[in-house]
């Protein structure tokens, strides 16, 4: 298979092609980030939702990857998000809530990418609307703030609550979590985009890298403006 | 039309037979109350979401009715629920909350419901969760309440905060209200079954009459209790 | 991790927390349950769903639960419900039914949350409405219950009957059991909000952890009265 | 327009081609009617779902038609059943069962239909679940029945009760009454299509006329049977 | 567990109660089986969808079982159905057709509770309509039948070619075989109840039992005439 | 408004830009049509689904456009398929099929963007599955087009069965007309999509117009291979 | 109707209470745009989607307003978002991406939001990938853009390409436009969630309001930074 | 089981029958395929989707075959699809274009059924809209093409950008890959249908097989004009 890696992502849009492992070969994703880190291209090369195999593959190819725990595949196995070639720290920091701990693997995967940007992420875990004062024993971290990302499950509340503590860009993550009828993820994610918060905004089930991507464009809206 | 009346329903299940409008003719209406007022059972008799001719019709054949706005139709026509023959005051009252003004009309259709039973039912509009602390002013209210209605729509997430509030039993009615992704009340519903706050139980859409009953029957608890 | 647990949440809503063990490792489970019983909050400390490792992990830290079947996981593993730290009787009991042998594993679950709550929970199976006869026979035990809790699959309809049955509250459980048209409990769960029977409520699919958690609320309807 | 009429369906099926009115202007109806009339084929003519003006000019083409009324459009505008060349009355008849009064309009297509072909059809309305003594009123006539047709809207319970008190074909036509959670006739559908009583077959929503047309095809399996 | 058998259920139906395996222990299984051969009902005893282990317990504790092959369960294991008391040859025959091969274990349930009744059921299998003409070599026979059964997944389309050409009632299974946009057998439920060929009816997905119990009910019809 | 008209889409992709009325303006209808004739492209412009008022205001700025009726917005008001520019004819024809005469606007919608481009399109209307001799009688001529065009509502089967009666190129357009079970023309979309005849392939609910633009990319097919 | 206004709102979340009209009458729409005028807090006071009795009555109470047209309601009624309390300019503006002209009522109504807030809004309509060169002419100005807005129907595609242009962050809004299978925006709403461009964000359909909000809280990222 | 084989499909249809092999067991696919070229029929015979059992049991009654990797099934298990009698080149290719590595096995089975009748068939992997440069550096493949097949998942926007880049027939296959709100494939389904691109027409979810067959259909309307 000759791969039509995208080297110059980066370049254009601020975030480097990364490699998700699902349906791939282990080979597959071994030369996939061999590949990414040989090019032309800067930046964090990401090998995100690793099985083990897929994992140690990359590694024997590429050393020096940073490992972060990211949840299970549907069978149970344990996944994790891989990094190699980490940015400097910039000095900035999102802000990652979860409603339950069934959230953090998705909570993680954002933390593990906005660290390969060179972003601070501190994950707060378990502040869910069914005990409303855990929220607001975070409202100063909420509102000081520069970026949240709101990860829940079941009904998704916890991302209109968050919006009417702060002035920040908030990211909704859907999570899969939780019985009853939060049908995969689909009940959170139609709660997140109907949120009476306005200003929230919502990106796919469990799409923890997809939340830490809109989470660095909005982190460099800054960058650009330090630089000016 | 030969109706087969439901005389006794109250005997059996504590809730007299109620005539829902919307699909019955104007005389059909009328015919309807008027049975349901000359034959062998007892309780309210209730007409619910009847337009101008039906109540009109209702109120020639049987007058002394009690009339409550309960919002429109699809065409944006005016409905109301009536009441004929309604309890003595229990000294008793339910606590419903709305997230927004928009939910109203079906609060009121609750309020008109529980008020024919004879109990109160305190309508406090606009809580919704976007802003928390509106809620949180309510925070004794709702501690102190015997059950409460949350009539919410787009995401629903008010019946989560609330039902963290209290000790009573919370009956959430999703509305048909909101934009963008409420999808005719189908997110608030699927969120308010998901909710993570154990304890909430849900009626249908819009469904103030449904949740009424529920809480009439739950009232009765307590009445039961009173009379041994 | 550190866990954010919620110990005086019965004090704010008159249940506990529970953990839900899906999702969660041995170790959170076991250190989850430990902390809340270590903690200042007061009340049974549940662990539901639990697999057979998360339960041999939380009763080594924590002995002396009570374990009852809970039917089993998406991979046929069989999962139970812990209880630690149960109320005394409260001399109360709610009825629960279900519509087909197999709902008895959430009729379980509803019934071992009231038994941690000092409530009684008598289960009868197997009343489905393909045979009414079977329902009527239970008439006088419906008619007289403080609360029924009705499990049902496929099309969900003894919901329907026995509402109409009673003037005590009625809690659906939509269950996943069934087929044909089922979808997994979607269809049941439809069919209880739309019930033609007024007063009917609904809890998310096989959720028995959370009408049992209705049900302790409108108990405690009565308890309250008791102490007045 | 050339119009490709079948006119030996009846041949072929038992029951002649009619004409759906949605969608036609008046001008097809009435020359559709009047070709079928004309043609080779035998049998009753039918004219489905009408508006006034399309049952005017089919009536203007070809006079004698019976007119049975049939509900409404989504505008609101009554329709009705129109009926030339009547098969003369077979002695047999089916029973109609309905939950609700408004399901009463789908019924009577149903009935109207199976008049044409000579059939009784006896309408029985308002037997839903709700009360179910009101179900086993009718037990001795349902247990007597050739043909059971069972119109229900919401969640579509009463075909489940009904059909496990006959030996008899029982056909379910779920229709859009209802509200709440009902979602135009999906839910009362699905719930049949589920039912736990084995036997039941389903057709599409509100199609009173395709009940009416399996119903003819049982019956026939009697005139058969007469035949031999 | 003290299960509540319904024996008389053949008396009030025609059809006696059958036990549907899934989600049942093999202990569970064998006690339903037992407890009806014993009990005071007459007519087959049935179970149905039942594993190895599951039919291997019925038969140790109630010899004399005749089993058919129904498939695999969702894991891929070979699931049967097994008949006790089976009733003697009445003569009479349904018509089995099937879409294609992967049809046939629904086909053959179908078939083999037929059989239990005592009627034949011939199955024709791979006759899908997109080659039309395998239909049309089926003609005569389609015709001739007193009662057809059509198995198929996909778009379900042989439902509709098969209702137009024969007097005799038609019912529908849709199965959950096919790819592409067939949805577990959705697509052909929705297809089989939009059918444009008046007078299908059908039952839910993959429900080869609920056809048989609809087609001996139709079946019954000309018995009772015998019997005049 | 300025207007961003692609002038050389005719170019780029072998089909003209064409003005999709609703949602428009008369003016911005009126607009864009004499943007497109004064621009620099060639080829045919068309303006689809116009009401009265949108087709006047173009028309009296642009004379000489032919216009095709093109059934009804959903208030029942007649649209018109407009042409402008048309090409002179091919030679070549597509054949266009419905199942039933609801399905004739769409039809001939196709027919209309068809003929802009020269090609012939005879449409056969009314020969649905049904009477599955109807299509049969037209089989010389579907096996003989170069391209078949299959218009159908409720279930869609015609598609599949068409499909296996010719070598040619097969386009479903699945219809909203239909009811019971047609659910706006998705059951059909799911039934062709999931055809069991291999090739056939699909555009969106009543798209007309998209399966003409599918047919003359077709058809150019053969243009191409003229010219060489 | 005593209002619970959220005076406040704005110096908790940015964003200032704005009034949604729809589901309120003239009179409720003019209490509280006068009521948030005459209250404590500051900033801009909105009110969305008014019909022109909407729009008068509260114009009447309090002049000044500026109006801008928000395409139509379900009825085709005009509908406009009136803002009163304007901010001044800040010198920043986002960049309003539509896919075709259908799409503009949404875009303007983003556009309406941000410059109450005192950022431009700059509009550029009809760049669908249809002609993928449309965007790529934009490209200078998408990859100069703070944030970008990208308003599309149909399937949505858009936020896609234009993602992989820019650096900044892009919120995509799904609209009801468009035919076929568009399901009045879910299928833009799915497209745009399951982008294959990382970092996208979105808001609910036809919800310009909420994705101006969102901007407006990147922006004032931006403004802290100034600040500092 | 006595297959019903169709040997003479290519007679009819232009393509052989081909034997699906998920759900059959090894035996019945090699009988299948022994079977079809022991018959009367011409032209390829292929087994789609087959196991390593499935493919040995048919390679070993019937040697020669070519087999071609096409993903796995739901267990993870290795297909692969395999070919006799494959007919002598063409001359002729269709492009195969997928969005990203995932959508891989998916075209190697358009792939394989194309080569099989002679066609051949470049594949061009990841060329996803994200990096739209990717798709224009293959612009002019894309403009030169006689058929184009798009093969995607996620949102399936690549159908849409290419569609524009040439005047050629583009058949898309939306996959099941991707995440977040991809569902399973429903999601780039819904967006191919509703593509703004004139022209686009659609097949099932992973059906390269279906796409392939649409292709030679296309690909042969070429060839009879070379006979002519």
């Amino acid at each position: 298979m000759d791969l039509r890696l995208d080297h110059l992502r980066r370049e254009r849009t601020g975030l480097a092609e990364a490699v998700y492992a699902p349906g791939k070969t282990p080979t597959q994703c071994a030369t996939a980030v061999a590949g990414l880190l040989a090019g032309p291209g800067s930046g964090p090369v990401l090998l995100t939702r690793a099985t083990a195999a897929q994992a140690a593959a990359a590694m024997a190819d590429s050393p020096g990857a940073v490992s972060i725990p990211a949840g299970e595949d549907d069978s149970g196995a344990p996944l994790s998000t891989l990094t190699w070639r980490t940015l400097p720290p910039t000095g900035r920091a999102a802000l990652v809530l979860t409603a339950g701990t069934s959230d953090l693997p998705v909570a993680r995967e954002a933390a593990a990418v906005l660290a390969a940007y060179g972003h601070g992420a501190e994950v707060v875990a378990d502040v869910g609307v069914a005990g409303v004062h855990r929220v607001l024993e975070q409202q100063d971290r909420i509102a000081a703030a520069d970026v949240v990302v709101v990860v829940a499950g079941m009904e998704g509340a916890l991302a209109s609550v968050v919006t009417g503590l702060t002035h920040a860009p908030v990211i909704a993550v859907p999570t899969s979590t939780g019985y009853g009828a939060g049908f995969a993820g689909v009940t959170a994610l139609l709660g997140m985009m109907a949120s009476c918060s306005p200003g929230v905004t919502v990106v796919g089930i469990d799409n923890g890298f997809g939340a830490a991507c809109a989470a660095v464009r909005i982190l460099a809206v800054r960058d650009d403006q330090g630089a000016r």
